[in-house]
């Protein structure tokens, strides 16, 4: 039998908490057992929701916390105040080497500055990104930084190359990734000035863990033809959420158009559009830097969408994400 | 009969001009014959393609230049050796004041380039920035800086701020616009410190011109609640493709998911949808900041699109764009 994944989730975090949660885990058994689950929350909550299924009692244990911290609280008092949360009790249990990783459907800021405040960094890394999966013609990318370093110097830069082929690789197969740059053109001249250091540092890098393709544009990003795309990360967040936008946008104006009628002629269609694009096949953002994964599921996604972030958690340990990530730092002289 | 608008046309610039240029003016015409054209370019191109319609002769005239800037020509370049092209041209008659606008599709960073060297600034406005109009839930957006300035402080994004609501109120019958900062978050701590003291600068002025509505994030550009969307060129630019790149995918599987017979069933529905989002509806990207205003087409447009450039042109010199911003900036006591 293969070693058993234990993964610590903060049970309360999210809409929807803690039912699809544990929907979430019941879906994901159906493919991979090989995962234990430490769940972190309001104990009679959750334990109701594992009533409804005996199965899930060998997978799983209940820790039980005062307090879950809300998405509207500001990540900085939400770390002075959470000590008994859900979330910092997942964290320390993680830190504390009785899990392998961290996976929480709830407040995003909260999540990095704790993660932060717990979990030491890799040596040699100075900031922890934010990586995310972006889906594109061939399969899907790995873009960060998404949004936890709003500023970033080309030393940031490098390490988010190095941390992102290293996610790329634990996801997919080994495949040694193409890394991109994100910029407003294409030729070397353009961009700021961290970008175009950043552009002469990676081009001189000698390595076998990623090949490194020069800029891309925004247009660009979703073309298929490179695998982790790197930026800082407000410049990730704009484009991340932009591409939200204009998503939700058309796909509501095609409702719009299309009338009933072919709308029930285009059933099966207009499904396998859907599916194709389906975001919580790429559910999980993954916090990178630090001596341990820590993995952060949309909010508001449903239990489906929980499970891939589940199958997600359960790759990085499997592949050895952090060891990874040191080899690669150690590999580039970095 | 209203005052008459004289258009400078760089006829050579973009792709199969000056064809779809002399198209372009031909569709003009039919629903406002209030423009006169100078068509800068190859005499005898120009020439074949007005003859196609003689009733056109007693809208333009030709003037014959020697060169044309390609698209792949560096900005810099196209400046030193470009004073014999029609683009050149065209900027420069403009500046003798033989016309009040520019239209182009040719070479943007030349464009951005030549019409700096040769048409002086706005007193009082130190970077002129180039506006685009985005679609949303309710009309068209402004949004600015698109990629002129690849980095901006305070001072600039508040003269993007003041020069966007001029132009929106030219484009929008004087409606006075909701003004919102692109960032990260939406509460007033998020973001880098430009954005932090641009935020502070923008709460505090008291104007007529604009209300400043805070922060937005890139998924909100198209929700319609905001009417111009200020940024920095390099962050505007990496939005600007993104959203486009991202249209662009969605399209094309929409196409791979819908076979053929629910492509025939759903034929009308399909052609409304692409009419709401066609893009040439808002073909033209302004640049502000300059003494004459200059209108940069999409070098891809066909006939139509360069029409409503056209279009766009006569609105922007019919609503006194300059002396707009003029005002502006001295009603804000910049």
């Amino acid at each position: 039998m293969s070693k058993i994944v234990k993964i610590a989730i903060d049970a309360m975090g999210g809409e929807n908490s803690p039912k699809k949660i544990i929907d979430g885990i019941l879906t994901s058994l159906k493919s991979n057992s090989e995962n234990y689950f430490y769940l972190f929350g309001n104990e009679s909550e959750i334990k109701k929701q594992l009533d409804k299924n005996k199965s899930l009692n060998k997978y799983c244990e209940i820790i039980n916390t005062e307090s879950v911290i809300s998405d509207d609280e500001g990540p900085l008092t939400a770390a002075k105040k959470g000590k008994n949360s859900s979330m910092w009790k997942a964290i320390e249990a993680q830190k504390e080497n009785k899990c392998d990783i961290t996976l929480s459907a709830g407040n995003t800021g909260a999540l990095l500055v704790i993660s932060r405040l717990l979990l030491s960094t890799i040596q040699g890394i100075n900031k922890p990104a934010l990586a995310g999966l972006w889906p594109s013609k061939n399969n899907l990318n790995v873009m960060l930084d998404l949004g936890a370093n709003i500023e970033c110097n080309e030393k940031n830069l490098l390490d988010f190359t190095i941390m992102g082929s290293a996610l790329y690789k634990s996801l997919f197969n080994n495949i040694t990734p193409k890394v991109s740059l994100l910029n407003v053109g294409q030729e070397e001249i353009k961009g700021n000035e961290i970008i175009k250091k950043t552009f002469s540092i990676l081009k001189e890098k000698k390595t076998q863990n990623f090949n490194f393709a020069g800029y891309i544009e925004g247009n660009q990003i979703m073309d298929g033809d490179t695998n982790v795309i790197v930026t800082d990360g407000f410049t990730g967040n704009i484009a991340l959420k932009t591409a939200e936008g204009t998503a939700n946008f058309l796909t509501k104006n095609l409702k719009i158009s299309l009338n009933k009628l072919s709308m029930l002629l285009s059933y099966y269609s207009l499904k396998k559009f859907k599916e194709r694009l389906d975001p919580r096949k790429y559910n999980g953002a993954i916090l990178l830097g630090l001596q341990g994964p820590v993995v952060k599921s949309h909010g508001a996604t449903d239990y489906i969408g929980f499970a891939y972030s589940i199958e997600m958690c359960n790759k990085i340990v499997k592949s050895n994400l952090i060891e990874k990530i040191k080899t690669h730092l150690i590999d580039i002289d970095h």
